[in-house]
Formats: C-alpha cells, sequence, structure tokens
C-alpha cells in the first residue's frame, strides 16, 4: 500500500548525525538490550562475488521497544580502488517494528556503520579501558583507525597517540588527520611491539589474517579493542593472547567465534568450552568488567544488527525534515 | 562516493513491467543458471518479530553474467489487515555486479515478489504440466492464487479455471477477478478433492500447515505446482502424495528441505537419502521432466533470490527514464 518513504543522502546523514557522546550512548544502549537475551538478532546473511572479488554481508535486529528495526547491506568490492571507487559501499533501510512498513533509505554508502562501529570501540573503551589512558595506539591507518583514535578520545581524552601500518605513507596521512582532528600529538611508528608496550589503550583495525599483537608484547594496565577481523579466517590478535589476557569480551559470542578473534583462538585449542562474557553483559554490571587498573582487557568487535537498528532508529529522530518523500 | 541511485515506486513498477511471457522467460533463465551451479545463493536471512506477529525474510542471488544482483526484503506482519493495511510489503534493492553500488531501490510493496513467484508457476506449467489443460484448479484465494492461474494460463490455455477456499466470499471474489481477468469459465467449489480429480493443472496458494492435498485424490494426466510454503511447518500437499506422483520437483533443494513440501515429507521417514531433481536442471533438460501424458507431476516452490535478481536485472534495463533519481 502506498505510503511515504524518506530517501536521505549520505551528506544529509552526516549533517545530521556524527561520532560524539550522544552516538555513543545510543549504541550502548544496544548493546545492553544486547545482553537482556530480548533481541532477536539471525546470523549474518554473507554472500562472496568472487569474480568480482567482492562480498555482501547483510545484518539485522529486532531490539523490543524500539520503533523501527534496521535491515543493512554492506557490500566490499576490493578491486574498486583501482578504479577509482570506495572497496566498501551500501545502505541501510529502517522499516516499522509494528507494520513491516518501510520508513526510511539511508543511501549512506556505509557511513552509519563507520559511526555505530567507531561508537562500539568507544564503549568498550568506556567500560573496559584503565582510567588513565596518557596514550593510545592504533594499528591500521584507514577510515576506522581514524574514527576508532577520536571516538575513544571521547571517552578517554589521551594525550598522545601512536599509529602503525604496514605503508608509510598512508600512516603519515592518518597521523596528520588525527592530530588535525583531535589536537594531540601524533607519532608514526614502524614497530608494533613499541606501539603497544607505550600505550594504554590500542585499537587494531585491520584486515590481516596473522596475528598483528603477540601475546608477550602484553603488559598491565591495557586494554586492546580489535575490531578488524569480520569475516572468518581474518585474526588480528594472537590466541595466546586472549588467554594471557585478565579479560577477553566478544560483542557478541556467536560472531566471534565465526569470524571474530575467537575463531582464531578455538581453532588453537584454546578457550574450548569457555563462553566469553558479552559487551552488552559489562555494560550492564551482569558480568564483571576491568577489576584492577592492572588488568590486561582485550575487546573483539565483529558488528552487531543490533548497531545498526540502534544508530538507524536514532538518525530518524533527529533528522527532522531532511531527505526527500517519495509516494511509493 | 555519491553517485546516482534510481528510486522507483510500486505505480511506476507495475507501469514497467507486468505479467507476461517476457516475464516468464526472464524467471525460466534464472532457474537455468540455478541448474547451471554457478549460481551464489546463500541461506535465506529470516527473522521474528513475534511481538508484532511479524516476520522479515532477505533473499539474494549472484547470476554470473548478470550485471547487478537483487537484494529482497520482504516482511509479512500478519495483524496488518485489523488496521487497515496489507500483511505482505518490501522492497528490492538492486546493486551492481562489479563494483556492489547501489543502482536502484524499487519500493515495489512486494510487487515484484508477487510478478516473479507467479512467473516461477508459469514455468513449472511449462514445462511439467500436460500438453493439454482444459481445467486448472487453485486452491487459496489470494494475491497469489490469482497470478498463479493467469502466468499457468499463458503457457497451458485452459478454458475452465475451479476455485476452492475456505472462505466462501474471498472465493467468490477471487473466481469473479479471474473471470474478468481471463474471460474463461470460472466455478467455486467447496470439495477441493473434485477441485483436483477435474483438473489437469492445480496450484496450491495457501499458508496450511496440513496438508490441503491428499495422495489418494492424485490421478493420471495431473501436474501440481505448491507454492504457498515457504516458512519451516508449512506444508500444503501430503508427504504420501509427493511419493506416489511420477515426479516431484523442487525449486530449490535446499530450501524445500527446510521451508517446502520436501520438509513434511523427510519428517514423515520419505525421501531420505533421496535428492529430487530441480526446476532448472528439468528446464535445461539435465533431468528429465515429464515423460508421458499420463504422468503425475509435482512441483514445490519456495521462491529464490535468483528469482529476484533475475526479476530486478530485467525492470532496470526496461525502466528507461522512470522513478526518481536521487545523487548520493
Amino acid at each position: 500500500m502506498a505510503h511515504d518513504i524518506r530517501i536521505v543522502t549520505e551528506d544529509q546523514l552526516r549533517a545530521a548525525v556524527g561520532l560524539d557522546l550522544t552516538t555513543v550512548d545510543v549504541i550502548e544502549r544496544a548493546f545492553a538490550a544486547l545482553a537482556s537475551g530480548k533481541v532477536v538478532m539471525p546470523p549474518i546473511l554473507s554472500m562472496e562475488l568472487a569474480e568480482a572479488n567482492g562480498e555482501v554481508d547483510v545484518k539485522t535486529a529486532y531490539i523490543p521497544g524500539f520503533d523501527g528495526f534496521a535491515i543493512k547491506v554492506s557490500p566490499g568490492f576490493f578491486d574498486n580502488p583501482k578504479i577509482g571507487l570506495p572497496s566498501l559501499n551500501g545502505l541501510m533501510i529502517l522499516f516499522s517494528a509494528r507494520t513491516g512498513l518501510v520508513e526510511a533509505v539511508f543511501l549512506d554508502n556505509g557511513y552509519l556503520t563507520d559511526l555505530r562501529t567507531a561508537a562500539a570501540g568507544a564503549v568498550a573503551a568506556r567500560h573496559l579501558a584503565p582510567e588513565e589512558v596518557t596514550t593510545a595506539g592504533v594499528i591500521g591507518t584507514g577510515v576506522q583507525a581514524r574514527l576508532q583514535i577520536e571516538a575513544a578520545h571521547l571517552v578517554r581524552p589521551f594525550a598522545r597517540v601512536l599509529v602503525h601500518g604496514r605503508d608509510p605513507g598512508k600512516a603519515a596521512a592518518c597521523a596528520a588527520d588525527l592530530q588535525a582532528r583531535l589536537g594531540v600529538e601524533v607519532e608514526v611508528t614502524t614497530d608494533p611491539a613499541a606501539l603497544v608496550r607505550r600505550s594504554q589503550l590500542v585499537v587494531t583495525t585491520t584486515p590481516a589474517r596473522e596475528p598483528v599483537i603477540e601475546a608477550d608484547w602484553l603488559h598491565p594496565e591495557l586494554h586492546i579493542t580489535a575490531m578488524g577481523s569480520d569475516q572468518a579466517g581474518k585474526n588480528e590478535i594472537a590466541p595466546q593472547a586472549l588467554l594471557a589476557a585478565d579479560l577477553y569480551v566478544c560483542d557478541r559470542v556467536s560472531q566471534c567465534e565465526v569470524s571474530g578473534e575467537l575463531e582464531a583462538a578455538r581453532a588453537a585449542g584454546l578457550f574450548a568450552g569457555v563462553t566469553p562474557p558479552e559487551l552488552g553483559e559489562i555494560v550492564t554490571g551482569a558480568k564483571p568488567g576491568r577489576r584492577s587498573p592492572a588488568d590486561i582487557t582485550i575487546c573483539d568487535l565483529t558488528g552487531t544488527g543490533a548497531q545498526d537498528t540502534a544508530i538507524a532508529t536514532h538518525v530518524a529522530r533527529i533528522l527532522g525534515s531532511a531527505g526527500t518523500i517519495i509516494h511509493a
């Protein structure tokens, strides 16, 4: 039946919502809802297009009490940069949770995903990082390297950032951007072990298939957020490091064991029969988080449909009259 | 990266594409592609929203050689009629198969799904029904009851239609619509056994959870297309009837065994270790179809993402300048 549907572009979305503490709080509530056990979040639909070196993921979740639910489509086509296009794109669709009618189409080219992913990093840092963080490190130099550090700075206002990447040019560009955005001291380092050693908060944002952080680099007063792994076979943190930490937390256990750090750990025979806590359980206090300043904590983010539903319903509330109404 | 995306409404889509032999041929090619083994078609993403008596399904498929792939979202909210809204809605999104960029959003409220579903019925009838069909029967009185009969008539121009439904008023309305659309003799019957006995082609379009066709109703020179079952627990054809038929064909075995007629048959201990042929294999001639006029054939349609990709890429080709271009 014909009804009004709001079509919103990336520019309009960028004007409406950004990476701030309000967005972090929105995503934190999604994690709290996940811990309630009442969220319906089916396994990710994933399709590979090998001929085009592409893949597409579809995520969704229904959160009781939310007016709407999002379906988020994330294509990744990794030959796109050769023709001047970004690898990642996509859109989110917001449906009424009462009637299933399409309410809005957010043509965000992945912007809302970037936001909700970075905000999850801030939620992890808020609940797990040491209170005192003077130096933060990031391994990776892409969009999420910038956003994760910006998000973490909202909850742990550190004075120094260390950046490591395989490509020195990209690392320098990432460092320059972070310096400009945050006004903090930023240093590029070619030594990831030194980066970890000097930091109290480290974020990994790589598509690595071999660990970029080794177990013997860990030290007291450290939190690591690993957000790069999101497909089977990816692995950023050495399995022994998960075991060596005082606390290893998943955004969603069922996802981390197939596409996160838990996958490699289980393959190495670790965490057999052990169910790590989820970030939402730390947020709600259902399970303990960091117990002392000296603790080593690791949080594994694979990205959840609950975050998509949370950001999409939030954006819909604050959009005002932005966008184009289509009567369809 | 900002690019042009075409937003197309249901009205614009209805003006561009209808149920005709061109559409049937488009869907037939999707089935042929499925039989090639090169189509990538992940399992359906399905989410239940129990509080709202709703569910949502997401289907997709990549067909080699096709410029684009569709992601189709089908919400079904079964309390909607109480507030004057249809139960079924949704949209299709067309992506470039080379870059993953969103090319078009078809705000079709389920129209393209209706079309491609009816067209699959015509493909099944074209390849499996007896050459001579003078009477066609339909059990069910909804949108698909009308469209399936209309589609079958394109390939088997029968002179008489029998309609059976639990609600006499709905059956009469369905019969009147079919009479007006096809100009054939249409009769309502309260006796589904007589309907099957008198027909050479029968379509079932119900959400039944108990069989609406029994095995001992089958007779020589009969084809049945069962298109209603699309969720676990649904069942239109008595399991023994599948076995009694000379040929039982699935649109996709992996779907029929979880959400089609094969589910109930397997639960009854039938077809253990047996893989029925798929419709695409009949289309391409890889496996035999009907062997004689006297054969009894049954085709089980659950609906495939390949059909969605086929109808969406077809519509995109013929749309011309219809729709609204959004630069996003």
